[in-house]
């Protein structure tokens, strides 16, 4: 089966947003087995989307569109699809009533502008939003099956992986391609090049490449063949790159650094908390993401300032003054500080110099020292890390997220 | 003039790498004036980009391509472009030149695989690379004029200012597009696409269009003309879109609503405390990534266990007890407790369920509790707030933020 992805959206087109929805598609859509022959992205044009739809129908038998689905003027994919089905719009009572139930909800009526969301190409089958007002739109142009998904990140990636993906996976036949994949922290992207030169040959099977998302690299693999053919690949694969690398594997699949770390806590009933200057509650905000994390972390407190560090944290002054608010002696006396405050398992903390100002000979931008205290005592390290002020925080929250996690496993 | 967006490759395609080129050549060939239809994304095969090419130059005036100009086997724009133009590959002389200049330069011969990359269909021009060996390709499908850029990113962009749009910008004299955004927060959009019904109509000059974004509302104003022109009607529309939204419009163009509160803290000389529940952390890492709110930010406390509240915050147990910990009572309590405890001139705070466990039919998932105590006297309200967890803690962030900013204007 061969699949188009279309986003729909002028902001895209005109290069102010980056779409990034066409690749989290084409990933997933890849991994069912489904051939993407390419990515398309239009304007807020009816005409253009019309013709989007044409083409696409023409060489695809899946189009996955984004965008275009809101209840303002412009948004225009249900009359570019309507015209490209050669459809009147009219009201799809799924639809209607998904407006209406939501609009209960709240105390309010659907309002007219709201209201033109329940309009869609006669055919058409409403697909379920549960978190917002847009209704995705299933139908066909021709043989081709089609699905449009509103462009609000939340929304498209939850009916994405509810409807459209299950529905995929029921017609996609014998044949699949799957991808695992290995997350790593610790190692540079060069550093694991070498280690896996032999997996990542071109023209290997099964095929393994790396990806660096959010200072984290993800090791791919991917394999195609029957699903017995395709899991033992994968599995040997895996086996030997687990090897390899070590404690540096921190998760497979999608599982997060701080979901990890979350359940290392949950399963030795063990608490947390947090004192953080540079992350700036980073590290509390990652750990809160986790459903079921008030059991473990007990408190974080946000020591930006100097004045927070001595008073919150009982860091003594003369530390600060003697070796700098950014030095190890310091973020040491703070992760005692808040495990001595709090009564948790573990202190954390950090202080750095994200940039792009307070930068040093001594102490440059990216300078980031880390702690950890426990019943064991305090260890500490310091990090020069590379590329912007957010990078540089992004990163300081994964090596005190993989502090603990080594400390935990 | 009319432009169309190719990008080349199959990491790409597949989702394995986000395409960010096509954002980024879009944003300045559009500032040229010229009308970006779509971007393409495709495989690299040879046939498919022939397609892509053909298709594009049925439409377009400008074909502006990266992607597929490596040393390696899978790299095939140049056959693609020359089955499009239906002309054989031969030899470019500069391309060679530049091959064996970059050799001669590094000790070198050319290899056999690099050779490849002096052949481009014939009459093509190679365009210079000071930092790479692909030359980029300068070509005619019909009367379409195609750049041909590699995909690399630094030689892209080198590319892409010295020589594509300084060529560009000689057959496009005069006229312009340009954009300005008002980003807003506050109103569904739905409310606010029908205050601004009449500026959003289809085929309207300027084109008025909104984008959610991180649950702010951004307002795009898109015109067309000579500076001159293109001036003058943005700021037309600008000022009737800040009268209809007043107070909802919290900044123009990129900035960010931390940075808008961070700019009115400085300015005013005052400072801020933040005690966090459901957005556990994400308020302050919002404040701390805006460079210099050291003078600012107090001190945050991530408050997520009732414990911390109590303890840290000084709010009696017997509120929490009789209302919960999702109540105004409790999050004005925090708010005026973290006040008191840093001294700070404004105190916020927050508590909620962010699912997608904990909610009653009383408070349901997505209810959240803000306030903000101040000098004045304590504020606070109650939110319902759509989507999953993460969005959530988004949109109370945004909130609180928001609610502080009112505060401050």
């Amino acid at each position: 089966m061969r699949a188009i992805v279309l986003s729909i959206g002028s902001e895209l087109v005109s290069g102010l947003r980056l779409d990034t929805h066409s690749a989290d598609i084409a990933r997933e859509v890849s991994a069912l087995g489904l051939e993407v022959l390419r990515h398309e992205t239009v304007d807020d044009d009816a005409a253009a989307i019309a013709a989007a739809f044409s083409r696409a129908a023409a060489e695809a038998d899946v189009i996955v569109a984004t965008g275009g689905l809101g209840p303002t003027l412009d948004d225009c994919t249900r009359d570019g699809l309507a015209a490209a089905m050669g459809q009147p719009l009219e009201i799809i009572p799924d639809a209607l009533a998904h407006l209406e139930a939501w609009a209960k909800a709240r105390g309010r009526t659907v309002s007219e502008s709201n209201r033109r969301q329940a309009f869609m190409p006669r055919g058409c089958r409403a697909l379920p939003n549960p978190v917002g007002t847009a209704c995705g739109i299933g139908c066909r142009i021709g043989r081709t099956e089609v699905f449009c998904m509103p462009g609000v990140p939340g929304e498209m990636a939850l009916m994405l992986s509810d409807i459209v993906l299950p529905s995929l996976r029921a017609a996609a036949p014998g044949r699949v391609t799957r991808v695992r994949t290995l997350r790593t922290f610790g190692l540079p992207e060069s550093t694991l090049g070498e280690h896996l030169s032999d997996l990542m040959a071109p023209r290997r099977s099964p095929h393994v490449g790396t990806a660096v998302h959010g200072g984290l690299i993800d090791v791919h693999i991917y394999a195609t063949g029957t699903p017995a053919e395709v899991d033992a690949l994968l599995s040997a694969d895996a086996a030997v790159i687990r090897e390899r690398l070590g404690s540096q594997v921190f998760a497979e699949g999608h599982e997060s650094l701080e979901e990890v770390v979350a359940g290392l806590l949950l399963r030795r009933g063990a608490t947390v908390a947090v004192a953080e200057s540079c992350t700036g509650g980073l590290v509390a905000a990652r750990l809160v993401s986790v459903p079921g994390i008030s059991a473990c972390l007990v408190e974080g407190v946000v020591a930006y300032s100097n004045e927070s560090k001595i008073r919150t944290l009982g860091v003594p002054p003369e530390l600060i003054e003697r070796y700098g608010a950014v030095s190890e002696e310091v973020v040491r006396a703070m992760a005692e500080g808040i495990r001595t405050r709090t009564g948790a398992d573990y202190g954390l903390a950090d202080s750095g110099v994200a940039g792009p100002e307070g930068g040093t000979p001594a102490k440059p931008v990216g300078t980031v020292c880390l702690a950890l205290a426990d019943a064991a005592g305090t260890i500490s390290s310091r990090e020069i890390l590379t590329g912007d002020r957010a990078h540089v925080r992004e990163r300081a929250t994964n090596f005190l997220l993989d502090m603990l996690r080594l400390r935990l496993v």
